[in-house]
């Protein structure tokens, strides 16, 4: 349908009907649904009525096509118009097949995969009746207490720009019309919910326009310039006024500046939210303030549909505003064709053969093991397969790495590390013991594990946090593993056998205590489904690792935010003509991390050489190549992971100490070399200053390009104007 | 001399003498210092010629009345057109009698004993041959890893305010041309110095205007509003652009909004740290930035005396902005009367007379015991003197009870905390070991502490951070005591006595391991010169203490920022329709402080009752007052800090839970009551709009009457308008 179609639709609904458009229920609500309709109590409690459900627009965490394809039918029988109902979940690292956690996607730096993830996860949503998918979630990070830092690709503009266009073409491909195997994506949070203060989930957020604009916009825009069909908002505030009622945010830089036409939804309960946020005195107020900014879609709670009709009858706002939202979800409803096409893809019996199919698991796999990050080494990995392996840890045989984000996956159906093992070496070798759980155990426990592990050529520790020590709501305080793990770590070390921790978390973790104390240290994050084969497969060499980090990891709690684009202060620590103490420093740590951006480690060593700017300046018309030849230089093919950092020496603001620019992912065989050519432009070198002007400034740079964000000669050039 | 005066002395002064009016340099450069400018090397290293020195306009840090007369009686020999120098000096808590240190001072609130102890360092450090001292520092603060903390007096920009008020009066007196026995005083560091990300100092600062200007700058516009003569630049960035090249702050902020019209000196070497900043490519640019921004004096580098000549020529600057600098340099020698009287009131023998008198020490000592606060007490305090009591601990016998900046005390004339106690007890019932070091300790120190402790009836462990650990550039990322004092309190414990735990430390501590192990605590801070027999008027109850935290103490620090007028978020924690994990915490510690703002013990007990409001509205005319009795309900005669807060419930932007807007301290005798009246008015109410501005919206507040940020009940009322 087109708009004039749907503006004469919209002609025909009562005010009631259309505010009813704008309300986003979770499926129990609905009959039809597994629930039928029947928890009566919420609907009571939300103060709705069931002409309202009949009525409402869209619908949240439908799973499966058979219950989608239920709730629709028996919706469109109780609809007067026969408007479609929107189905809309959660499918943020996959559906059912569940791919690493985002954080260890970004870990990948592999846009391809990331991409064919999204692409798989939607064509699992699709067949099982999703429309939408609330993801990418882009929020830049920097803060590892916050626990959805995992949900994020990590602290980079760039990376993370790289990674939503690449999420936003996965789940969408390039014509939702056509494609219904593709689903609409929904860019999260706008904006800068990654950014709590003292990394507490939901907490206020508060910094300048320009570092808003610098570091955590562009990745939502990346989002909007792939074509991203929703936007929702964020929890927290945006400079003292909550995202859901920033008018600024919302109104003048989403929709005027950036020409975003889409549907923005607030996220669950946000627009009652501004009540206890301090913002609105009541829902009257909250409904006035949530549209005016420009939500379209209220999610889970009634402001709307119980005040809206007042305000329009006050004549506080026009009903104009409330047309236009509808326009916009009828307008997605029609892209989708769901005016013709109500149930879509939703397929119970394709449902059945492919969620979960091989390919799909084999994808999962591939994913994982390019996720993983490698960040010690002292000769013990890989695993030789003749060699007795005692598996010790809450990890060993634990369904419990898929992480967050993964309602629909299932834990039993996740291949679990000892598994994985199994599978590569057979059990007559492996021996398995709990050793503690994940915070609390026993002295019975700890000895068991000795036992077992003293009978054992190597031990594979495998240590982390369970899945809900981070996600949403989970932050810690304290990013340590927890207590009874360390211990468990330093009882085994008393054996002083080689070591490997493998680690399943969900944030940067303060290592001290385990990193110290093992041989090898695998950071697997939560890989998935397949999680224990793929990490078999990096620790017995089939599979090189090649991850690099994408969020550092600090030296302890008390150094958080550290990030590699930070700043050189006036005082810096490391200049030539530094003085001891007045200096910018802790006097207990270091100022760098522990382990830093871009950092990880393969079974094969890369040199770097013959590093070459192509001149010594550029200007607007005139580019520069700066090749580099890379040669792995050890005994295993490789995946290496080449890094572009520029740094701008003097700004009209402060810049970076370097950003990244660029990168490339080559395979290199034994011995080989390749060469790698970055072009750097003048557009690289543009940022905000302080009038909000983004452009660059003439004047002297710096490139790098190495293996991470530490290392690297300067290459030296000029802007020239 | 007038303007007209000061008018025609500039036009007689070259293009290099007026540049030199704006380099301030330290005392060893000057002939007749102590060093007799014999130190060559730091001046070849600046690049200055013995020239500059003589036209120089300003010297940091004399260091008596002899030396400086010494200096300026040298220099107006040298100085064509004889003007005189200005001395400037660090007399940031007092200048030989060292009072506590800021932070102490705040959790006095004692405004009167405040500025008392600023007009006694301004008159000590006047007879000195001191013209203007770099304080009141007023930086708010809300990371305890920064060290700088202790210079401060706290969180709130409400008390920061009066602070800063007060000790401007007590430096100026009210007329600074005729009350020779004070200094110009010169407000740090504008702005926003106090917000360094990761509490690392000299590091970035950022938010938005429209939080620098609600919470960050008020304590700054009270210090002019308190006629202040002097504003220091700060190290940070705001907003990207290093604050001493930030235009916008110091031109149309400090100059034009707020017409200050003194003079701007940059922290030492601020200027020149533009380079490292990254804002500046060389000195050139350095010199052009500061001036530009309105900069008057470059401290410690010669950018200016070396580039702003060529500036000139060049046409980048007018030679007019020079001349404004200069003018606002000489109007201050000239409301100093130092074209008269060069000296002003540097004089040897009244020098040795009135420096370190019985007197301020005395007043020291006063201070003192109202800056400790205790924060817990199981009922072992206060002490019998017929108990035997083992002092223990690194600070039992230590003269570094001064805190940073008091480069004149004298740790050897401090009073130490054994001295203090057998002062008042006699030795024959003390008895002292020291246990450990402040980070490192052997087992036979440990073993002596534990054999005398186990001779005594009570222990009273002396414990804390020496010195070096905070103040500037004193940075730490684990603020727990350190490990070894950790340790003897724990082997101390095993003794099972009363134990006090008197602590001297420059920050808010994570007391975990310490508070929980003793039986009562006394956060003493550095108390100054009359340190140990303050806390042993304390200890003994000659005074009941009756100090109250200014700065909240974290739970660890993991939790930092947290400060107590933060905001309740979208879903917050203690909200009755709350959800177990959708809410905004930490999985592991509480969100509260360990020890909130506004809290402290007393050896007595008061009870608040009939608060009331006056009426249930107010409006622009009309305020409301609120009445409230307070009665001591204990034995012993006490202070007590009776606190005003107000919460706005819906703003336009979200307001803080609770902001402190008055309070009273009363003495009350055991059994007295007393009625404490609040007025609430209209201009209380007014805050930042998102549109930046300032003024209230009519609605909903609650006011709250307690005795300190988390206790007291809520009385509503309303603004109409």
């Amino acid at each position: 349908m087109r708009d004039n179609q749907l503006n004469s639709l919209i002609q025909q609904m009562t005010l009631e009907e259309k505010i009813a458009q704008l309300i986003q229920l979770a499926t129990p609500f609905y009959q039809g649904s597994n629930y039928n309709g029947q928890i009566t109590g919420p609907i009571v409690e939300l103060g709705i009525t069931e002409e309202i459900v009949h009525n409402s627009g869209s619908v949240l965490g439908a799973s499966g096509a058979e219950e989608v394809i239920s709730i629709q039918k028996t919706h469109l029988e109780n609809n007067r118009l026969g408007i479609p109902l929107l189905f809309m979940a959660d499918v943020v690292h996959g559906f059912k097949t569940i791919f690493p956690v985002p954080l260890a996607i970004g870990c990948s730096w592999d846009l391809g995969l990331a991409e064919k993830s999204a692409e798989i996860a939607a064509r699992e949503a699709a067949v099982s009746g999703v429309h939408v998918t609330f993801a990418p979630m882009v929020d830049l990070v920097r803060d590892p207490r916050w626990g959805r830092v995992m949900e994020s690709t990590g602290e980079d503009p760039y990376l993370n720009s790289q990674f939503a266009k690449a999420f936003v073409r996965g789940f969408q491909g390039s014509d939702l019309e056509t494609d219904k195997n593709r689903v609409a994506a929904c860019v999260k949070h706008f904006a800068a919910y990654g950014a709590p203060e003292g990394g507490r989930d939901y907490n206020t957020v508060n910094m300048s326009e320009r570092q808003l604009r610098e570091s955590y916009l562009p990745a939502y825009k990346a989002a909007l310039d792939a074509g991203v069909e929703m936007v929702m908002t964020a929890f927290n505030t945006v400079d003292g006024i909550p995202a859901s009622a920033n008018k600024w945010l919302m109104r003048d830089l989403l929709r005027d500046e950036w020409k975003f036409d889409g549907v923005l939804i607030s996220d669950w309960g946000a627009v009652k939210e501004l009540i206890p946020h301090g913002v609105a005195a009541d829902e009257t107020e909250a409904a006035y303030k949530a549209i005016q900014a420009g939500v379209d879609i209220e999610m889970m709670t009634a402001c709307y549909v119980k005040h809206l009709r007042e305000l329009v009858e006050n004549g506080d706002i026009h009903e104009t505003t409330i047309d236009e939202a509808v326009l916009r979800i009828l307008r997605l409803k029609a892209k989708l064709g769901l005016f013709e096409h109500p149930y879509r893809a939703a397929d119970e019996s394709l449902e059945k053969e492919i969620v979960m199919s091989h390919q799909h698991r084999q994808a999962s796999r591939e994913l994982a093991a390019k996720s993983c990050v490698l960040l010690k080494n002292d000769g013990v990995l890989p695993l030789q397969k003749d060699r007795k392996i005692a598996v010790i840890g809450p990890f060993a045989q634990s369904g419990d790495i898929l992480g967050p984000w993964s309602w629909l996956g299932s834990k039993e159906q996740a291949v679990q590390l000892y598994d994985g093992l199994t599978e590569k070496a057979g059990s007559s070798l492996l021996l398995t013991a709990k050793g503690c759980g994940i915070d609390t155990g026993t002295e019975e426990q700890l000895n068991e594990a000795f036992d077992i592990a003293s009978q054992a050529d190597i031990i594979v520790l495998a240590l982390g946090e369970d899945s809900e020590m981070s996600g949403e709501a989970g932050s810690r305080a304290d990013i340590r593993l927890p207590e009874v793990q360390i211990e468990l770590v330093k009882k085994l070390k008393q054996l002083h056998k080689p070591t490997v921790a493998v680690l399943f978390n969900g944030r940067p973790l303060d290592l001290h205590g385990v990193i110290d104390h093992v041989d090898a240290v695998l950071e697997a994050w939560y890989p998935g489904t397949e999680g224990g084969a793929a990490i078999a497969d990096l620790l017995f060499g089939d599979v090189n690792p090649s991850g690099k980090l994408t969020m550092s990891f600090p030296f302890s709690v008390g150094q958080v935010p550290v990030y590699y684009n930070h700043f050189n202060t006036g005082r810096p620590k490391d200049a030539p003509d530094a003085q001891e103490r007045y200096v910018s420093q802790y006097l207990d740590i270091p100022n760098q991390p522990l382990l830093p951006f871009g950092f990880g480690l393969s079974y094969t060593t890369y040199s770097y050489s013959e590093a070459k700017l192509s001149g010594d300046s550029i200007n607007l018309e005139q580019s520069l190549s700066l090749t580099i030849k890379v040669t792995n230089t050890g005994k295993m093919a490789g995946e290496e992971i080449v890094q572009l950092y520029i740094q701008d020496l003097a700004g009209e603001v402060v810049r970076p100490l370097k950003e990244l620019k660029a990168f490339e992912k080559i395979m290199l065989q034994p011995g080989e070399s390749k060469k790698v050519t970055f072009t750097i432009t003048e557009e690289q070198l543009r940022y905000y200053h302080s009038d909000l002007q983004f452009k660059s400034d003439p004047g002297a740079f710096n490139a790098y390009v190495g293996p991470n964000s530490q290392q690297g000669q300067a290459l030296p050039f000029q802007l020239v104007k």
